[in-house]
């Protein structure tokens, strides 16, 4: 008994350490969250033990029968590892054991994956990243039961599947371990944390500093430049949650086996940091969908579950647990039983939700991803731009792209990534043809698109050597803006767009005020889309609706899957155009834009040239203006009213926007806001954050105390 | 105080009385639902008491301003009536004195209003109809108030207005007070309350039985005409749930005042049969959405929250509570403090939802609206058809119609009402031109359309003479099943629609089967139009995407307002067509039809000739065969698999029907099914519930024990 103690003292120590199953095995047996997250997992793996072990050869690519059974197992195998530590019943060891000896049989025979097509090839499966993620699992699986192991077992599976697969991702794998990277960092947690439970301390200091221990590669390297100071993931937040969990992992990992590397304070707290801008780039659960994202992913993602519960067995920050409240998802680990217990205990605070630029790039300055938020809430208005870098090959081409989200929905939107994964009859489940054609275009994005070509003109390559510059970025009580400018988009031209929100609760005041401006010296069409979710109401202005015909908008970049369905000359004799729309959240949307140049409105709904129905048919407006050097699209954004069908009351469907307009005095930018009711406000910004700058403004001089100011103008 | 005493026992007596008020005044003083309905009521009264009466002169038109104000101010009365009896604080009956007062001086100056523009004018407000419902309100107001009234105010009051808008919406209305239409139900239920009140014995007798009292018209010869026996509303649940309100108000206070006319016992219970269909005609919330429907109209409308507060209130069935639960809104009456009391204690029991046939009409054999029901639940599967008859004026011309209801959500959905409630710039808030021109056209429908003209060739008062005959109705364990047939539709064209629900949880089989046979002695083109809501994902046959350029699919009776995205003709090498799409529910759904006749399938979506996007875009397939006599349509509909992003997982996404055909033998209709694991099925139904039928079939002989019978069939 003593020898066996000793063994478990040592396992686990990976996620979860002996003195976090002693707690789990109290725990269970109490009413609460952890017990029923507990007896529904053992609900579950009971009925599937009852099936044949299955080990087959490899043979399909992703999400075909063998690449699917052996995704399967690693998380069978990591699930009844978990139970056999909280129930010490032998059968899930004896589980664990009898698939490992299978794959100890199966990998010495295997060389690479019949399917192989990347880079980054495998052997039990198509891809090494799968491989890496299977190791993952497996190596906690194998740090659960080893203690119940025989000797001669202990070996077979060592030998035969256990250090093969680490030294496949390793040494036999240099690109991808070495290389700064997800696909490195899957690696590297899998290779350290193997080396801790075979003791191969040398396998862990690979795994840290580079397959030569140089600090060129590694876990630690990657630390320091997949996230940017304040945590923020080159890629946006869907595929930031996903390289999460590899860095969560292994990190926790060291923590327990070697806490004097304090890998969690490393760079001022940056893997907390990471943790929690990734449930700060979120709105109401679902993350905000920039670059290729599946719209429907959010912060119940199994990552971001791993994330919080150890950032709260770190911090015990109550307000992560109202996120994992949300999540509702319980962990069978040390630090889901600390989440649940106090859960249990209604512990938790609201998660508070902030205004911020997001730096981008590992020292934070290649632009921002700014998220404006009216305040703290979940559902309170967010305006987000994106002025990162490009993201790589998953990046959209949306230089200074607007998102904006009210009141628990998206109302300007992103179309995010074309794909239905795994559904096998749309392209495999891959990113569809139309993920290039269509969603990475700038035309399918919140952004000015100049003579129908996107930004770097579509080429990946080009556009990760550039970013925009944020250029102003305020946070006041009333008014939340950030000026953001690039000018390596297109040749020759500048764009700068300044974007604020502006929230007044008392007044009524929902404004996102948009001020995007492209320069040149050349004449260029500029056309400013805004892609929104919900019906049509009306327009200030008389428009020609294609009723008998429909055709599409363009023939290339994007355009070509845009059907136009109206067009409109706007009435100069007008100072603003006026579009409106109801959003199915009830709340009725009016952009209002300054009327010149001869603007155009054009309508348009996805769905062109699309020959398998793949896109969404969301629908666009596109501002238009041709032949001009310079032109500046100056808009408001209201939010109004509300449309109650079930209770049957509409109330204040039309916009209050009387009028807008734009000035600059003084080196400050004034925009002019009438409301019908007689109500004028002005907002006010300077670029540079000077001490209150004074300008006049009909007949009266104001002082700017701050960046950006709104003054109610009491009339004359 | 023995006078007032006397006074508040004879007052209020309607839907309230005194004992109803005496049990109010206790339950405000303890926590619980009654509690916090009521403290929210107040403090939203006492925050309008605060403004100025305000009694125009009656000028606009519906939705417009003087309408809305004296809407107001009869809820303002009502809610200020009912404070008055709970908290017996004198502000809330002098707020209604003061409104009255102002009423008694405004009415007598009233000619007809200035909009008037129905058959039913009014004076207060442009429709009669307003003015009845203006009464109902303003009665109970006084009846809660009267007691708190010098004698002088009374007589004014009562002299000034009450009377006369008694008397203008009988003595002076005889085609609307005596009319079998639900706007009679309003003016019969505002007189006979007032008859109450104003102790006139009169009125009562005349809301009752008509003006001469002859009972050819008022409030009994309603209750007998317009609602079937099942207690179904000839103009279906949207307007069920409207026409409920003056049923179920007057009933109580026939109840309280002369309980010895047993009135909710009348006609064998229909008042609460009309309340309970109300219920059962929805899903997961929301009312079927046949005829003029607003689609997000559902259970908790106020309408059926009194209704079921009445019912529990007699019935004191359980079930009742948990529509109560999900409507959520507490009444201030006795009944809603007796379901307040009742949800307190967790009374509750999940309301019991039918596999029923509500027969329309006034004996109740004019056709039927048929709800098939996988099981109790109210996120079960639901197949409805729609045999009823026409509905007046409301109703659309989709003769044995089909909806399809899955895990929550429609799935082959009806277009509902083409309109935006109180949306000025919608047409004024008003029914859309499009209601006409496509909504309530036969091609906007999942029912068979003959020569793309629509049923009764789109006439309603040829359609309010035919209906449909249910020729068949069974409810078995396995498969519910409905056949129906009009020969009326089309001059010399047969048609006969069979639907099954077929629901074996155990065997994972979620299917509707559908036949749709059309006949006729010269050839037609028949169109089968199935209107879904999802994103396509695959079809087994080759389809022509109109890529480039899209057109209306025709020309008139909806079909100009339907873009053709897609045509085929279907392979005849294969037997059967199969299109699958995902709802965003997460599930996928197959169509498979049976290829005969040259079928070709058209993919459509609304918004054609739609020049003011009034039209939400849904989304059609089209079965069509040209030139046949007689053509039946063979389909099943296949629920199946999921697919889930967020979790990253999809299952099954492709139809596990591998073939599908139709026979008749031996008087018996058969309906084999094939599945790709081997397993088959046939469904047989005899048009006659004739006993333990045999038949052969593929050598071996059945025995159709009942009218519809699923079989298993063992390979041979
Ligand atoms: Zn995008
Ligand atoms: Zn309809």
């Amino acid at each position: 008994l003593s020898d066996s103690t000793k063994v478990q003292v040592e396992h686990p120590n990976l996620v979860n350490t002996f003195n976090d199953v002693v707690k789990m095995r109290e725990a269970v047996k109490k009413s609460g969250r952890f017990q029923a997250a507990f007896l529904a997992k053992q609900a579950h793996i009971d009925s599937v033990l009852t099936q044949p072990i299955n080990v087959p050869v490899p043979k399909d690519a992703g999400g075909g029968y063998t690449h699917e059974v052996h995704k399967n197992n690693y998380r069978l195998m990591f699930d009844a590892g978990t139970l056999f530590q909280i129930t010490q019943d032998p059968k899930y060891a004896n589980f664990v054991k009898s698939v490992l000896l299978e794959y100890a049989k199966l990998y010495p025979t295997l060389g690479a994956h019949p399917e192989v097509k990347s880079s980054n090839p495998g052997q039990l499966f198509w891809q090494g990243l799968n491989e890496a993620v299977w190791l993952v699992h497996t190596i906690q699986a194998y740090d659960a039961v080893v203690s119940h192991l025989s000797k001669a077992d202990r070996k077979t599976i060592e030998k035969g599947v256990l250090e093969p697969v680490a030294l496949f991702l390793s040494e036999q794998s240099p690109q991808t371990f070495n290389k700064v990277h997800n696909h490195g960092t899957w690696a590297t947690c899998a290779v350290g944390m193997t080396g801790y439970v075979l003791d191969k301390p040398e396998w862990v200091e690979k795994a840290l500093y580079g397959l030569d221990k140089s600090g060129t590669g590694g876990f630690m390297r990657q630390l320091d430049e997949l996230f940017s100071p304040n945590g923020y993931y080159n890629e946006g937040p869907y595929y930031q949650r996903y390289a999460l969990m590899p860095f969560v992992t292994f990190a926790k990992a060291i923590e327990n086996n070697q806490p004097e590397r304090k890998i969690f304070e490393y760079r001022d707290n940056v893997l907390l940091k990471a943790i929690n801008t990734t449930a700060q780039l979120s709105y109401n659960g679902l993350f905000f969908p920039i670059n290729d994202a599946i719209k429907s992913k959010g912060i119940d993602t199994i990552e971001l579950v791993n994330g919080i519960a150890i950032a709260y067995g770190i911090t015990s920050e109550t307000g992560l647990l109202d996120i994992a409240k949300q999540q509702n998802r319980v962990l069978l680990t040390g630090d889901g039983l600390k989440v649940a217990n106090a859960l249990d205990k209604g512990l938790q605070t609201d998660y508070q939700f902030k205004t911020q630029a997001f730096g981008d790039g590992a020292t934070g300055d290649n632009g921002a991803f700014v998220v404006l938020r009216s305040d703290s809430s979940k559902n309170a208005s967010v305006a987000t731009v994106k002025a990162t870098s490009q993201g790589l090959g998953h990046g959209h081409f949306d230089k200074l792209g607007l998102s904006y989200y009210d009141q628990g929905t998206e109302i300007l939107t992103d179309y995010g990534a074309a794909r239905f994964l795994n559904v096998v009859a749309k392209f495999g489940g891959r990113y569809l043809p139309e993920n290039d054609s269509y969603a990475q275009q700038s035309i399918a994005h919140n952004t000015l698109i100049a003579d129908e070509t996107s930004h770097f003109n579509g080429v990946t390559k080009v556009g990760n050597q550039h970013h925009p510059k944020v250029d102003l970025f305020a946070n006041t009580d009333q008014v939340k803006l950030v000026s953001a400018s690039i000018d390596t988009a297109y040749q020759g031209i500048q764009l700068a767009r300044t974007t604020a929100l502006v929230s007044i609760p008392d007044e009524n005041i929902d404004w996102v005020i948009d001020v995007f401006n492209a320069q040149s010296s050349t004449p260029h069409q500029y056309d400013l889309a805004f892609h929104y979710d919900g019906h049509f109401i009306e327009s200030n202005f008389k428009y020609q609706a294609h009723t008998e015909q429909l055709k599409p908008l363009g023939t290339a970049n994007g355009y070509q899957h845009l059907w136009l369905t109206a067009s409109a000359q706007t009435e100069q004799s007008q100072a603003i155009s006026q579009l409106t729309w109801l959003n199915d959240n009830g709340r009725f949307y009016t952009l209002s834009t300054v009327n010149d140049n001869n603007l155009n409105v054009l309508f348009a709904r996805a769905g062109a040239n699309d020959p398998n129905f793949n896109l969404r048919e969301d629908k666009a407006f596109v501002l238009r203006v041709k032949d001009q050097a310079q032109h500046q699209f100056v808009s408001l954004l209201e939010a109004h009213g509300e449309y109650n069908p079930a209770k049957e009351y509409t109330l204040k469907s039309k916009t209050s926007i009387q009028n807008l307009s734009f000035e600059r005095k003084d080196g400050v930018s004034l925009i002019i806001v009438e409301l019908n009711d007689g109500r004028q406000y002005l907002i006010a910004y300077q670029q540079q954050n000077k001490q209150a700058q004074t300008f006049d403004f009909d007949g009266k001089t104001y002082k700017l105390k701050e960046a950006v100011n709104l003054f109610t103008l009491t009339k004359k």
